[in-house]
């Protein structure tokens, strides 16, 4: 049995803004000051060399205790051995993903309006919460009061995402989430280590 | 134990080429004409829409013992049940496919240059044979000769791809492939079980 993971600040990566850097050091630095869940996200990357990142966090994040998950791809979830996935509306149903990857993968589900209140997940990814540049074709921002009025409705896991900084994350945390997901905010930040842990701060955990 | 699959003729499906057809309709077609293998390849299509067409064609070929494999995706397979995947070269790797999908499972490997000789694959996909159309970014052509002379060297079943249509079917099977595997010579078609047809007549089998 899986432990119940931290979600308090969980990253989801992107190659393209780390800018050259390669993911493992981003990673390790982003962990380094407090990332509690990673999850790998690629767009248009050939499977191979999917599997091979994916591997490369698994062996960096085993040891230290930290989940990974993989967005949309089961297929490399199950080759690297990873904790689960995270599955987007237009990505695998949840009911294939469970039976294929188990009773103890995490798999998080997005919620990308408030609307949707999907029965079965480990988690909801819910947002955006505030308008973000990481992912312009998104749904409108649900604000803070949507979050809060989800999260009294709801009885999941929820880990909100969406233009999410450090200025706003102690906001998101006190409307109820229970941690906050962040891409640019780490990813691009000169110093991932430091960006993450100004993050751990501002959300006081 | 899946019975070892009739490899003489293999197509692999190509949306586009089908001109707003439905792809259960054509491959239906197809089949009715004497295709004995169906591989589905989509590029850039979401997941869940991916499942949706695996699962629409296997109903459609179970019950006509046509197997049908996945190209790349062994997530797709999983889900939908189907008798295996195609791997290319950048795709997942044999060793890790074949341990998420069990021994049961079909595992074919591109093989683009007379170089590359996988040990292990329940068949090989050689070529391309003749300069193609479909896939502008392939290898080199091989020709006749070197089909042959990789059929003399390698104990793997053969089913040879690439700028194959009615007019050289006949001369790929006498080279020593054991089957002709065809994208735009039947999706593109007017008429997609005609087209099986007269290929089936053309390899005389």
């Amino acid at each position: 049995m899986t432990p119940r993971p931290d979600w308090r600040l969980y990253l989801v990566t992107d190659r393209p803004l780390m800018g050259g850097r390669r993911i493992e050091d981003v990673v390790a630095a982003a962990v380094r000051g407090g990332v509690t869940v990673v999850q790998l996200r690629e767009k248009d990357c050939p499977t191979r060399e999917f599997v091979e990142l994916a591997r490369a966090l698994k062996r960096l994040l085993d040891p230290l205790g930290v989940p990974l998950l993989i967005n949309d791809r089961v297929d490399v979830a199950l080759a690297c051995g990873a904790d689960g996935v995270h599955l987007g509306q237009s990505d695998m149903e949840y009911a294939d993903a469970r039976r294929i990857l188990g009773p103890e993968a995490i798999i998080g589900i997005s919620v990308e309006t408030p609307e949707q209140k999907p029965a079965e997940a480990d988690y909801l990814g819910v947002g955006p919460i505030f308008a973000t540049p990481t992912k312009p074709d998104a749904a409108p921002p649900w604000g803070l009061e949507a979050l809060a009025a989800y999260r009294r409705a709801c009885r999941h896991v929820l880990v909100a995402i969406g233009g999410i900084t450090l200025e706003n994350a102690r906001s998101v945390v006190e409307a109820g989430a229970d941690g906050v997901a962040v891409v640019s905010a780490i990813c691009a930040a000169t110093d991932p280590a430091a960006a993450a842990r100004a993050l751990r701060e501002a959300i006081q955990t």
